[in-house]
């Protein structure tokens, strides 16, 4: 079954008939995307990208795994949205739950995706003495939090093995032939893989993008691939009857428009906290503009269940839950009788600890059904790699085909340019002198 | 200045006179709290906590803290909900960003959150080896998973150590009288500490809950108590017009009847992460009931103003924005101009890591205002243990206030009790045989 999608446990929230009133809109969507002739037709390149990724440069992105892990204790990822969020969901969710505690492993940090002059510091510290190589990810070489990141490692490199072995430890993921950051590596020699001009940074985590990364984490990204290929053609079927992933898209969009503004995405394993991160940014940023999208957001259970579970329970009923389980767990055993019983909980004796997780969905499912929110389920037959290539291409193809339904560009962001002109002006970057005089008004504060 | 809160850049969302509108019923709220005579007025021993807790107590949570980071290479904390998200926000918030990776610390892990077979696992082959004791918090002894969880550790400790060496290895926070851990705990001789009747799971960060844990990572937990207390004086006052706790309470209110659902919480500093989560279950499940409740939710600045931001900026209208702003940085420094200057961010070099950071707040904040959500700030000087207690008590009576006026009783959650029933009717269950005859009509699958 592989990765499937389940919402029978929203069937006292719709009827099956609604899915028919929209299954020619699905068809529409559907001949839209893969004639390449909607909104953000330019960026479509992840539509068949796992039939024709360059397999010469997932080779070149294996050896250099390879290097890095020979040479470095740690490998830093400069990188921030696109460029963060889908490695590190990669690696967090198929790796050891302390992978970078483990010892023999190369450990994996990410830096640029914050300007915290704290968390840069101790990151610093954290690795003095360490060996390390670097993987700078941007398409451009100037976005702002990156850029600064890769100054100060690039020096902190230099310093400690001068220029000439530096160059070789900095791996470079940017534009095939432009910007600043491709200059630069051409220039100093880093070995360079591609960010293709038709992948958004949301939709690029099987490119290099997440792929060194993970294969520096020692992920098969091979058989990560062979997931997404599947996948391309399982959901490559107009039909809304049987393609799942089309049918996730509709759903949501029917229970978006009987007034569910918000999507909660569910976890009990949490490893897949990253995962529900990546998500938000692919459903957020595809769907959130011209005033309208459902607002995605997740939770941990059933930690959260102690949290935020009372207000699924009985809050204020716009919800959907949305549950991403694992069918399979990669570890599991038998919990044991205790002679004394003080806690009594010798009921479970003889059950495995995930029976148990798998119950406690159950039951939380379905209390949320009967309290007022629709229960979506996507299931994982396995956390591995292939499922997760499965997976980000179920994930890819359903925001794409929701994002038509809502009537909206799902492949811009225009609206991610306006707070780095006002942060240019207030930083005085030469060409924003008159964005600088349009800030009065405001009180600055902090 | 402390912590403060600041709502102009909300003016354009609401007058404020609307405030003036509202000042009675914060009077009313003041005098219900103050006077113990609301709904759940069983709970509001943390409302005079600060001036009234057990200075013998606290000095026992620090002698026991003494003894862990002696004797142990690792202290687990067992508990959920309100027993885990204060201490792991506090640690998070105010130890070193990667405190559990480095060298001569008594690191501190938690356990019993969740039921992943693969977590638990995981933790196990982490701490083979190394020498650990336990914090086992739970008011009953019988919540699930994390009483599965202590059964596991329990009889690793024992396994390791014998019985008589792991009881010294075993502290409990519990019930003072009754339930089944105050019993294990007395009949097997662990050091135990209290969780107060009167003090509800997410008003007890500031109990031995959060505290042993916290003094075990190096807190300073006298300073965060006087922080609080300090707040505690600067809070009780029934006036609107200068209370800034109650202004917040009061502005999400205001913005709320206009039909602002959700309230993001966000941070540009990414150790802040777990305090969004421990907000986010104080105000969730104090507010989330009754088919009422502002939504919370939270993310990361600026990495997600390249994921959400995009929402943000021009999605659905539903938002308010709540920033959590540090003003003095722990550590900061200077950035320094690149002579090739190839990124062309040399308009950067000469201010402050911190100053960047800023500016890109106040950038975002103004593009949001702009866009068309309102914010609200609060600022907290510094990231360290007094002000951390202040912005605890902050929020907590920020909250009791916020409930009050949404018309509900912020300190029950009768929610969380209906996905236990179905689970534990599921799970066989003595005494759950009648529930279980009740869950049919489900699809039950994963």
């Amino acid at each position: 079954m592989a990765v499937s999608f389940n919402y029978s446990n929203s069937l006292s929230f719709m009827n099956k008939s609604e899915l028919d009133h929209v299954s020619e809109f699905v068809n529409v969507a559907h001949n839209r995307l893969h004639e390449k002739r909607g909104p953000g037709s330019d960026f479509l390149g992840w539509l068949d990208w796992p039939i024709r990724y360059n397999r010469d440069e997932c080779m070149r992105v294996k050896k250099a795994a390879e290097k890095i892990r020979n040479q470095s204790d740690a490998l830093i990822v400069i990188g921030t949205g696109g460029s963060y969020l889908g490695a590190r969901a990669a690696i967090e969710a198929l790796s050891h739950s302390f992978y970078n505690q483990m010892e023999n492993t190369t450990k994996v940090y990410f830096a640029g995706q914050n300007i915290s002059s704290t968390y840069i510091t101790h990151l610093l510290e954290l690795l003095d003495g360490k060996d390390i190589s670097i993987n700078v990810i941007s398409k451009s070489g100037t976005t702002m939090e990156p850029a600064i990141a890769f100054r100060i490692f690039r020096d902190y490199l230099e310093k400690n093995y001068g220029k000439e072995e530096a160059r070789k430890r900095i791996y470079a993921t940017t534009d095939q032939e432009k910007g600043a950051l491709k200059k630069l590596a051409d220039e100093e020699g880093y070995e360079s893989f591609v960010i293709p001009d038709d992948i958004g940074g949301r939709y690029s985590v099987l490119t290099a993008v997440g792929l060194l990364p993970m294969a520096t984490a020692g992920l098969d990204i091979d058989q990560m691939m062979t997931g997404a290929e599947q996948a391309y053609y399982k959901y490559n079927n107009p039909d809304l009857s049987t393609n799942e992933c089309y049918q996730y898209a509709a759903v949501r969009n029917i229970l978006h428009q009987k007034g569910r503004d918000i999507e909660l995405l569910v976890n009990y394993e949490p490893s897949l906290q990253y995962v529900a991160e990546w998500w938000k940014q692919l459903f957020g940023e595809s769907e959130g503009k011209d005033q309208k999208g459902l607002f995605p957001a997740s939770v941990n259970f059933p930690t959260d269940l102690h949290s935020m579970g009372q207000y699924v329970q009985e809050g204020r009923r716009h919800l959907i839950e949305t549950v991403l389980q694992v069918t399979k767990p990669a570890i599991d055993f038998t919990i044991k009788a205790d002679p004394d019983n003080i806690d009594g909980l010798n009921f479970l004796a003889g059950q495995t600890m995930d029976e148990v997780n798998k119950k406690a969905f159950q039951g939380a499912m379905m209390a949320h059904v009967d309290g007022g929110i629709p229960n979506l389920l996507i299931e994982l037959e396995e956390l591995n790699e292939y499922h997760f290539g499965e997976l980000v291409y179920f994930f890819e193809k359903a925001c794409a085909i929701s994002g038509c339904l809502l009537g909206v560009n799902p492949f811009d962001q225009p609206g991610v340019e306006a707070y780095k002109k006002n942060m240019f002006a207030l930083l005085g970057k030469p060409g924003f002198e008159k964005e600088k005089l349009n800030l009065g008004g405001f009180s600055i504060v902090g």
